[in-house]
């Protein structure tokens, strides 16, 4: 059987938001104790990356390389109806994961000591972001 | 249980295919009311990928960055047995997603309203492309 | 019913090691006839991916590949307690995979004949890594 919840998330502007917590709590009322949790955010200008926990820095720096590879306001998009941000964020979008699948264990997410999960607002402004949760067991 | 379809992708050469309706239509012959669908293809010169659905120029503008991060004939690249697009073809692949899991709920894809999935051929020649669909509730 | 195993890795530093045949052999005993194999690495500085598995020269080339995307000591970078790969990694982690999801036929991953799935080291130095691999039918 397979248990599903809703979690919305409001955003701060481009950058990381940490939802282990919340997700771990979806899995505990999911009552599950091996399988999967699926993890989806229905937009394609944030994402969602599992990294470093610890040190903020890393999210920092992956901050940096991202906006190299897909940057504001880059003279060759075509798609800028929404401001510089607005291409360069579904590019984000999809050199990242728009869902992501963690394995359940003993009643909760098996992930390593250093993972989290994190929501990354792509987007300048803040958003209200709608992320669906699965767990399946 | 598991319903699992195959589906055969002509594609036209470089380029995104919509194929967000025929996922759709295997989730609804599975019978499944909650759960997920896992879009899988059994290649690694083509991809998945959701994507704003609404803007075409948002997948021409996908297509200019990953032309960037993964130029067709760099000199760099050892493996050239199949013409200039074929490294760079494996390098899009394992940029993007060969796999895709997108949640099922009220017996169909839960599909943010601008998410669209599409099919991303990344060899210059039109190919047949096997995709395999998985749903599990 | 889920079945679960844990598979412990040793890598060599950086580099691609194929671990198709021990996640069709944990396929095989979890008996599920149609599915997915769910894999996951309890990581941030490796990764997984699933690519060509005929010519070596592809992983080359894709190391080559992330090398520009994410190099090596690069003075943009905060994060360097652990040496100047110690942020590449958690980069090249974050735009390849932590986990995968491969469809499950006839009792066996259902990959294409050109597909390996490969546990992507990014530090420089052998480490001990441990993968999640769950089998749901």
């Amino acid at each position: 059987m397979a248990h599903q919840e809703i979690l919305q998330v409001e955003t701060r502007g481009r950058g990381t938001q940490d939802i282990t917590r919340a997700v771990n709590a979806a899995v505990a009322r999911a009552g599950v104790d091996t399988g999967i949790a699926h993890v989806f955010v229905q937009h394609t200008s944030c994402s969602l990356t599992i990294t470093e926990n610890a040190d903020p820095d890393v999210r920092r720096d992956l901050e940096t390389i991202l906006a190299r590879l897909a940057p504001d306001g880059d003279p060759a998009y075509r798609h800028d109806d929404e401001g510089p941000d607005d291409m360069a964020a579904h590019a984000r979008n999809v050199l990242t994961d728009t869902g992501v699948t963690i394995p359940v264990g003993g009643g909760a997410l098996l992930l390593g000591t250093w993972q989290g999960l994190y929501l990354w607002e792509h987007r300048s402004a803040p958003h209200r972001r709608t992320v669906v949760i699965t767990v399946l067991g």
